[in-house]
């Protein structure tokens, strides 16, 4: 037996072909360019349809999608913003009809981006674990007692909009207070909010027109020791362990695992991150816990759409 | 059939038969005077055993208890930080041993509160829902799909240690942010606080022994029209809906109930808790969860060691 992942992002579709025990057999990308829903709908009913008329098709039980927004599974209906026209896309319903059969699974990219951990990456083994994905957001999968949290509506997981910080700013509205001051955008709001504080300051940041700064000058700088930088990655690194005493003392987590494009380049930090929320946390449930990063990096919802797909065709 | 539920608190025993539609058949009250660890087994014990020998034991099929602290499943000990020599107990099995062919189940208050709440409060249908128990301390206890979440060492729900307000201050070390602002004893300092900041102040909050000032105190001022009081409970809001937003981003709950001592008391900001929430919180989940006070009050926790103990007769 094998199965199809999807990782649907925002620009692109990655898909594979997983065996039983997580190998990668074949896999591909397609960039969605300018794509509407139904498009888009109809490139991952290509996708698969290929892949089972080619040479790895022949034992494809089953079809995993991760998808970049929220999938609600009562409906089985998605909603990603980053989709145009995705905002109750039937997709479920949409590849059953296609592929009499097969068994197809759909879930959020944050829940398969924990099942993929727990399958092949960081948290092997794990059944009370967090991933937190650190990139342009800031989402979580959280695993309860084996089981993607779903909360009551599938929006549980919303770990961006945690507040972190008193009293309320307009700024938080867009985004959340987490988020404003530790996703990739946010560090760059961070440093050019020091810049403007610090006239004085002619380092490296102060070299890019302010608008293309981003998050990886950010880290370069910190990294060439600039103190400037440096205090930048203070501040996200305080918000970081902040995020992660809460789920301590909330969740009892064995493990919290940080990915997302951020991590990777904040890989260096997991302990200060740690420190930090030895300060905050519940005294006990913080000397249990681990941080780890992802060692699936960007693959991490491939995975975890194949290990989907692996339990809805073996339920 | 019928049970008996024991809530054990820090300072008395509460005891109650259940009928199994939750009526109460009979209860009663133990005052625990200065009873070290194993005198305090032992009343457990007596009250057990009273109740079973008496016209209300006949058809006693189960025993359930709530302990104040932390109750670990794998090993059926209890750690109680009020219940002197209760640092690692071993309640289930003193129990099983003590009461042949019955069916013991413990679990900790916080955990019970929520379980009395759906059994026969303000939760009964909820599956994802929150009981936060402010009181000396702040601790919650989290249904998720009808299961209360443990963690990995039963040690989630530690909600009072939760991190709100940056930067870290040494004030949090003892008892963590939240419940620094935002518990009755924490609600008493905030009004120390204010009261050394505005010397020119001559309301009713001036007229106590500083040390004797209690949550009470402010309550009653505030509800008077006293400025400062309700300086003080506006504080305590902001908290609770900084709390409240965090459950709601990360749990996507469909309910939180506030009990404990300081609700009741502060029943009457439940709208104003909800408006703080709405600023910070992921702005779906939060217009789909509502708030309520604990119908149980006092007696959730006996409520849920009922439940508790129904559980485990039926499982």
């Amino acid at each position: 037996m094998s199965v199809i992942a999807l990782d649907l992002g925002g620009t692109k579709l990655a898909s594979a072909v997983f065996s039983r025990d997580g190998q990668i057999r074949a896999r591909q990308v397609d960039r969605l360019g300018g794509m509407q829903g139904p498009e888009v709908g109809a490139l991952l009913a290509r996708r698969v349809q290929e892949i089972l008329s080619g040479p790895d098709g022949s034992d494809v039980e089953a079809v995993g999608v991760s998808v970049p927004g929220i999938y609600y599974a009562r409906t089985g209906t998605v909603w990603a913003p980053n989709v145009p026209g995705w905002t109750e896309y039937p997709l479920r319903d949409e590849l059953r009809a296609l592929l009499p059969g097969k068994h197809v699974g759909v879930d959020s990219d944050r829940a398969c981006s924990i099942l993929g951990e727990v399958w092949r990456g960081s948290a092997q083994g794990c059944r009370n674990v967090i991933f937190v994905a650190v990139g342009t957001g800031i989402g979580a999968g959280i695993l309860i007692d084996g089981s993607v949290l779903r909360g009551h509506s599938d929006v549980a997981g919303a770990t961006g909009w945690m507040a972190l910080d008193r009293p309320y700013r307009s700024e938080y509205a867009a985004c959340g207070c987490f988020e404003h001051y530790a996703s990739g955008p946010g560090i760059a709001k961070t440093a050019r909010r020091l810049l403007a504080e610090d006239p004085a300051y002619t380092g490296p940041l102060r070299g890019k027109p302010e608008d293309a700064l981003r998050a990886e000058d950010v880290f370069a700088a910190e990294a060439s020791g600039d103190p400037l930088a440096r205090r930048v990655i203070d501040e996200a690194v305080a918000c970081w362990g902040m995020a992660t005493a809460n789920y301590v003392s909330l969740f009892n987590p064995e493990l919290i695992v940080f990915g997302g494009g951020i991590f990777g380049l904040a890989a260096r930090f997991l302990d200060r991150i740690y420190e930090e929320a030895l300060l905050w946390a519940q005294p006990v449930s913080i000397r249990q816990v681990r941080l780890a990063c992802s060692s699936l990096g960007p693959d991490a919802a491939l995975y975890g759409a194949g290990r989907l797909a692996l339990s809805t065709a073996t339920a």
